[in-house]
């Protein structure tokens, strides 16, 4: 392939598009939403979101060190790009969107009941790296809508029709999966004669 | 919803699906899949990506401190899969996958010609946190294939049929975007009678 080589840029896609509840010590709550978020640990289940510090959202959690992360169907996909258009400074979000606020179990942050995914976390550290000042965390609890677990506690993800971002677009994942993890080493069943 | 909560897990879903080449001080590359990333910070570009210290690739970025992310397409899912499952110890990757290797341009680590975007990176620190180690990364420079872009220099990644991952399964996106940036906020043109 011929490639144009450009100046670094963060040009990772795709990528999650999730919504971030957090509430101050005020008990104010705010929902913001994040693109530039990834896995950090699988044992300690830790996370990085990148917040610049000039958002609502980033006082809140800097007060509390805590937040939640819901993640949201492909319905919702305005519902998200409107949570990361406009700011809880001149908008009431949660209010606007008609979001219904679940308590939280291990902190105080609540939860979006829209979401079939939310990941309870505490903030581990801060790092300002520029824009955005990153912030590692520990998940401390998940909660998993019932609808997409099987009788054998198994989780069904592709049941959530998740959502993801690329490149200023939202997308949903294709309707079938093009095969699960270790697929390619997978023997083959013989068949019988 | 009515959800169940569980004790905290990496549950952040979906992610992208990677393949890092590194290239270590006797030359030696290696390529492995990497679901563990997220961007940092937008300026300057940075990403996170997380490494467990038992792969072979882990010794070779903490030898030189470089990596290159080779953004896969869809229908490498097989080589992706292929990458993450087997170990760089045990069986060249780069070889038995048939990628082609192209020099890199301002790191010594090569890109795969197959992936239509590549992101040159030079590593800024290492965290310990359990299973994982954090790589922060400056994106030094971005390749990107002449046939996603277009007359106007604007990049077109809907056509590149990029790859993610969600819970032990590999996804493409949706043919068609839900939606752009900004959607939710953006006037209607009126109609004219």
């Amino acid at each position: 392939m011929a490639k144009i080589c450009l100046k670094g840029s963060a040009m990772l896609n795709p990528v999650p598009s999730v919504l971030i509840t957090s509430k101050n010590k005020k008990d104010k709550v705010n929902v913001f939403t994040v693109g530039w978020i990834g896995t950090a640990c699988t044992h300690p289940p830790m996370i990085t979101v990148a917040i610049r510090p000039e958002r609502l959202s980033y006082e809140y959690i800097k007060e509390t060190m805590e937040f939640t992360v819901n993640i949201p169907t492909a319905s919702m996909a305005k519902k998200v790009d409107f949570c990361g258009v406009k700011s809880g400074r001149n908008v009431d979000k949660i209010k606007e969107m008609n979001f219904k606020l679940v308590n939280g179990v291990n902190i105080k942050s609540p939860m979006l009941d829209e979401c079939p995914i939310a990941l309870e976390c505490k903030v581990a550290s801060i790092t300002p790296l520029g824009t955005h000042h990153l912030f590692l965390a520990e998940v401390v609890s998940v909660h998993i809508d019932e609808s997409i677990i099987d009788s054998n506690g198994k989780f069904h993800l592709e049941r959530a029709d998740l959502l993801c971002y690329s490149h200023g677009e939202y997308y949903n994942l294709s309707s079938k999966p093009l095969g699960s993890f270790g697929f390619s080493v997978k023997k083959k069943n013989k068949k019988s004669h």
